[in-house]
């Protein structure tokens, strides 16, 4: 009975394996070496080097977008991985060519200023109507802005993990259509950053149907402050002068680098950045890093003793930055393919240290998950259940049903460089950023050998919708 | 006989005190409450606050110029002073008018550039020849920069008393005119700065005579350590295109308060700051606050139940910024009434804490300044003696006799912003605002209350020096 009672137990946990995702102890061992590897690697900070010294800014649908994709095409090659395509990318393009505001009248002065991507063209000369946020503009009468520059005065507060840039970026995309309902002529706002340097935060904004978009720009944090205390003091008259507008289509390409997987080689695990930046800075933490963590831990994963069960893909993606654009044609041209995507995670927080980590994964590979974290814990990250979820540019495959991963930059800083002429190379630490390596060598190796799934599965009403 | 001697040992003290400068017990007591007061007070800080907002960028001979004179005179009289005046100071006008560089061919991509003060107008594209310092150009053969850019990439290190700018300074006084002797038809430096922004550093050159100017400017910090990466790659093209230049002469004016003295009302100590700024920032740092803190100091002073014995004259300086003009122009004007200055002291290093006093009093006037530096210790100050000099604007003076007082600020970060766009009212901080006002206060009541002089005395061979 004794033997029986222990026999029944054994094929109760036996069958209890088969349905559970389970990484296996030889690939533990491997990724802790692995792990320690990476530390001691510079690979993430050369290639992060090479793209922002080499391309410098790469403005989707610009010279140096074509320059980009050729950079990532060679550097792929360059590092050895198995194979090497690109995906086209078409997005309208959108042109900055020129910027400039100044307050008029007896306190003349410039103000520091960049125009919103998506804006047009036009020079406004009109009075400036402070909001302290963007409710305040919302709750302003109707008409009440006839003529006038509205500005939105909000101060984002900085945090780990980036939570001001919610309301932040809030106001760069509805902020200049709520303007424009009001009558506005122009729109300013102090930059969604957390700054205090005269180098103002551009990104994307949209203009709603049915409105003339106006000249909408960001203003430095320190030239916020001025344009407020100018405007405590009484009527102040700025004058905005934005060439900027869209100009047709451009293709640009999704750069992708495979570490060939030795049994398993359809199914992947997804890493990876973006190509394209802002054209203000050479887009060091936004996000050269994203791509150079992506390419340096497959690399370090391809010089282990033998490749891994699942296939690595590192995609260098396009045009993140007006829209996911490059996210979005991943997502569509691999379709079919979703439920082949084991985890999915991009670095796109910059190159702060790790210190947090999740998946998506269902409770038959909470194991495997918390394997992972395990591994991951010397680096000082911890395993945040319920938290996180799919970044940027694997959001749309995400929607479609593959899983994700989640490796959690400390973004207390990533605001005070974010989408402004300050993202720079010397802004990275190159120890932070093996951390980062190490972290996302570890995560796709170890999802690369799991044995079992994490849960990716094509949703049938999503895989045929659209952008 | 011991009554005798009694007599004699009296009148032997007195005599003693009769030579010595001592500052009254009575105005021992005043000097204490004063730095109280103007510990909690924020006038300093609404001062600096009125300039760089009201009034904002103003380089000498520009537009602002004159605003600046007219805010400092009405200033002047808001604050309750009992005589103000100007005095005109007259200097060759120089302009800028628009600055950009980029790299070309197969890296592409703009540099962020500031034009050197003085620096002529042209574009130049050629190949770049990088130096690590002001002597490895200096040591260039002759002829080896025909036709090329010179790119003197210096490291400026950060130090409590600015130390490294002597270093960062050269280059931009001499560098130009050093490459110029090398064949160089264009000069760029890694800013004279210790920040790690996309602000470069500003200020002015000299060439010497008998060379034909070429443009000259200096690259923000990153944008050093960029163009370094890349010359490191191999030959690099840059385009520098600068229009700026001298034209004509210009007509400004220092403006100056006085508190008047009681009883020697022709004897005066002076401290100030220099009205001007360069054009970039809004001259928080560099000066709005050395004037702020010498007209909140005498206005503190001023609000005393009787005024002090001497005079206090503050002066707010015309262009400091391109060859202490203001400061030369106030020596010659007063260059008869040296030996009335008793002491003179400007605050033209930022609004860091000060941490260090001396005086270069004579012997017989060592003990003012101890008990001078006995008042000022509570402020966390220590004596230096055999430490410091005059500061820009009163070293014409000093060099012609007058008794200098020396109150240090620490410029750990001063070199982040001086020249910059970064140069803002928020880099101030009004606590240490108000500390700088306390001890000027405390120093320009002292001395006016002294009983004996510091030592000011004409130097007939400077008397009549010319500029």
């Amino acid at each position: 009975m004794r033997l029986a009672l222990l026999v029944a137990a054994l094929a109760l946990a036996t069958s209890a394996n088969a349905t559970e995702t389970r990484i296996p102890d030889r690939a533990l061992e491997q990724a802790a070496q692995l792990r320690e590897r990476a530390l001691a690697d510079d690979t993430g900070w050369k290639v992060t080097e090479s793209l922002t010294t080499e391309v410098g800014p790469r403005m989707a649908g610009s010279e140096a977008d074509a320059r980009a994709v050729a950079w990532a095409v060679a550097k792929f090659k360059e590092l050895g991985f198995d194979r090497v395509w690109t995906e086209a990318v078409t997005f309208p393009k959108w042109e900055r060519r020129s910027e400039s505001a100044a307050v008029l009248g007896p306190h003349a002065q410039p103000l520091t200023v960049t125009a919103l991507g998506g804006s047009p063209a036009g020079t406004v000369e009109a009075e400036v109507v402070r909001f302290a946020d963007l409710a305040a503009l919302e709750a302003a009468p109707e008409g009440s802005l006839a003529g006038k520059i509205a500005f939105v005065d909000f101060h984002m507060p900085a945090a780990r993990d980036g939570a001001g840039y919610r309301q932040g970026s809030a106001i760069r995309s509805k902020g200049p259509s709520a303007a424009i309902r009001k009558g506005a002529a122009g729109f300013l706002m102090r930059s969604a950053g957390t700054d205090s340097h005269r180098v103002p935060h551009t990104g994307i904004t949209r203009f709603d149907e049915g409105l003339t978009p106006v000249p909408s720009a960001a203003l430095s944090v320190p030239d916020a402050g001025q344009l407020a205390r100018l405007v405590a003091l009484g009527p102040v008259k700025v004058r905005l002068a934005i060439d900027a507008g869209w100009d047709g289509t451009y293709t640009s390409h999704n750069v992708i680098g495979e570490i060939t997987g030795r049994s398993r080689p359809k199914e992947v695990v997804l890493i990876g950045g973006h190509l394209d930046s802002w054209d203000l800075g050479t887009g060091a933490i936004d996000d050269a890093a994203g791509v150079g963590i992506g390419m340096a831990a497959a690399k370090l994963i391809a010089q282990m003793p033998k490749r891994p069960a699942r296939t690595i893909r590192v995609v260098a993606f396009a045009n993140e930055e007006q829209g996911l654009y490059g996210g979005r044609a991943y997502a569509a041209a691999h379709a079919a393919e979703v439920g082949q995507h084991q985890l999915v995670a991009e670095s796109d927080f910059g190159a702060g240290r790790i210190y947090a980590f999740n998946t998506s994964a269902p409770e038959y590979a909470r194991a495997a998950t918390q394997q992972i974290a395990q591994m991951l814990a010397p680096l000082g990250i911890e395993y945040m259940q319920d938290k996180g979820g799919p970044e940027s540019d694997v959001e749309p495959i995400a929607t479609r049903g593959a899983a994700w991963g989640w490796l959690a930059h400390d973004g207390s800083d990533y605001f005070d460089l974010h989408h402004t002429a300050d993202d720079t190379l010397d802004k990275i630490d190159p120890a932070a950023l093996a951390q980062n390596v190490a972290a996302y060598a570890v995560f796709a190796y170890m999802a690369a050998e799991a044995e079992g799934d994490f849960g990716s599965k094509a949703k049938p009403e999503a895989a045929g919708a659209a952008h």
